[in-house]
């Protein structure tokens, strides 16, 4: 079975030349106004119309369009653009299939937060502060500020790929974990609560973790009557989205202090405006969306396209299948 | 059994009455000259000469001259002032007991560790250094300078409570692990390497990780000539002693980039001298001793030594004993 596959990502020399080898018995096109950032919104593209699969970041509603096009695999974690009923609904009724690269993100993602956990834990940032400052010797404050994580309660807003490995790399620590999901569906080794639970398991936590990703339902989830609910002291972070957040609600809960600390990945406006208050906010750290990254990020993804395209041509199970 | 037992720590007034009480069947006595810092040299007291047991820092010439004293417990895990033949041999030829503090310090020296590895992994010190200067977005750079701990090798120099501790932290990211160690016996989990084999073992490493005490055997440990075997892009961290690494070499080898980036937490002069060029270092990060660091450290020592105290009653094993 030949098949046609459409490819607007644009990846390094050695990366393309993988996806152009293993897709050898298939005719591959890449599409003439490739994208070069994944964070992109797709046009609509001349090449399209003539593709059985598509692997990168096509429109939406060209894919739904196109009653030929028979597998989609966008090169993100994240899919706000297709995670809508019309997409999906259009997908699943033509057997067609949709898949994300999760696998790719999920580890590095779980790294960032657990960095992100100890570095707090630990200090490790005013103290790095001090480097660039004072040079202060801050032994005696920096020491009694520090707390193991061993022990502590945390509760994940979202529970799924980024989840599960997080999961994984805090068993050694022996936390109580929990996470809020869409689906309720019982999992080893972390409570999973229902909706009407949020409010208790918010003022029970000490690490609140924010893993929601963009769509109707999750925008400004994290609002000023849920920030209410969070004990004094709690830690809260961000690898979801930043239109899960209201800033606003957040900003405030971060001056009173009633939130300790807060480490943000993702904003609402993507750079950060370098005006933005959270930036001078001396208990909110931010990292610029690296949450996901790794060095490797591009061939990882080939190998997942590449794998995904294996169990389609023999209709085995694909990876990070959403429809 | 009454015993009279000797205290040279000084501890905030909770902690002070939870050993209180926790003694109330034996004598104890405060020296009158109390050590405020656990890292000041003991001095010879008074009071000690009538103690049977010693808890903080006494002097060790003292202790060795008093037949009474059957076991002294210091509130550190270093313990370099006893760490000598003459102190350990006479204190067991007269079937008395030493112990450290340990087991408290081990959880936080580990997770100080991996939060220094995984923040290296993830830039979260560059991506901080952005945030307090330029709040450049380092969108693309740092997500492609990120690294995942995931199957890298890990070479421990010393291996004991906190080795052991680490070793479990890491189990879930599937790294190869090493350790070099004086005494060469067979762990789980982490492979024991000879003294013979260690330029091999060097060169192989994503991260060398120094957790050696100080004492004869181990002072300079880390010099030129061991650092040269090294493999470039290798990244270094001490949590042990500073007197263990030549400072001057390591510094040579960061400037030279060979040594990619080194996260120190302990020096050959502490405070560290506010113009040692390692505060200016580029590639080096500086944290002011504070891995053992833990906001209930002193509750936690005062409950070891109780249960210490219980175990020396009854004759039963002792946790963290030395001799």
């Amino acid at each position: 079975m030949s098949l046609t596959i459409w490819c607007n990502a644009v990846f390094a020399e050695a990366d393309k030349q993988l996806l152009i080898e293993g897709t050898r018995s298939h005719k591959l096109v890449f599409a003439r106004s490739a994208s070069a950032s994944v964070l992109d919104a797709g046009k609509a593209d001349l090449d399209l119309p003539n593709a059985d699969v598509a692997f990168g970041q096509p429109d939406a509603g060209q894919c739904l369009a196109l009653p030929r096009l028979r597998w989609v695999e966008v090169t993100t974690a994240g899919y706000t653009r297709y995670d809508t009923p019309e997409f999906q609904e259009g997908f699943r009724a033509r057997g067609a299939a949709f898949s994300n690269v999760s696998d790719v993100f999920a580890d590095p993602c779980a790294q960032h937060v657990l960095a992100m956990m100890l570095a707090l834990g630990r200090r490790l940032l005013p103290s790095h502060r001090d480097q660039l400052t004072t040079r202060a010797w801050g032994y005696v404050e920096r020491r009694y500020e520090s707390r193991l994580l061993t022990g502590q309660n945390v509760l994940l807003l979202g529970y799924g790929a980024i989840g599960r490995r997080l999961m994984e790399l805090l068993a050694p620590f022996g936390m109580n974990l929990s996470a809020v999901r869409r689906q309720i569906r019982s999992e080893r080794g972390i409570r999973i609560i229902p909706e009407e639970a949020v409010s208790s398991a918010l003022a029970a936590a000490d690490h609140v973790v924010n893993i929601l990703p963009d769509n109707a339902s999750t925008r400004n989830y994290v609002n000023a009557r849920r920030l209410a609910c969070i004990k004094p002291g709690t830690r809260f972070y961000n690898v979801g989205r930043g239109t899960t957040v209201d800033e606003r609600a957040l900003l405030e809960a971060l001056r009173s202090g009633r939130i300790s600390e807060a480490y943000l990945d993702v904003f609402e406006t993507e750079p950060l405006p370098v005006d933005h208050p959270f930036w001078s906010q001396p208990n909110c750290y931010v990292t610029p969306h690296t949450a996901g990254g790794r060095h490797d990020q591009d061939t990882a993804i080939v190998k997942h396209f590449l794998r995904n395209l294996a169990a389609f041509e023999s209709g085995g199970p694909m990876i990070d299948r959403v429809v």
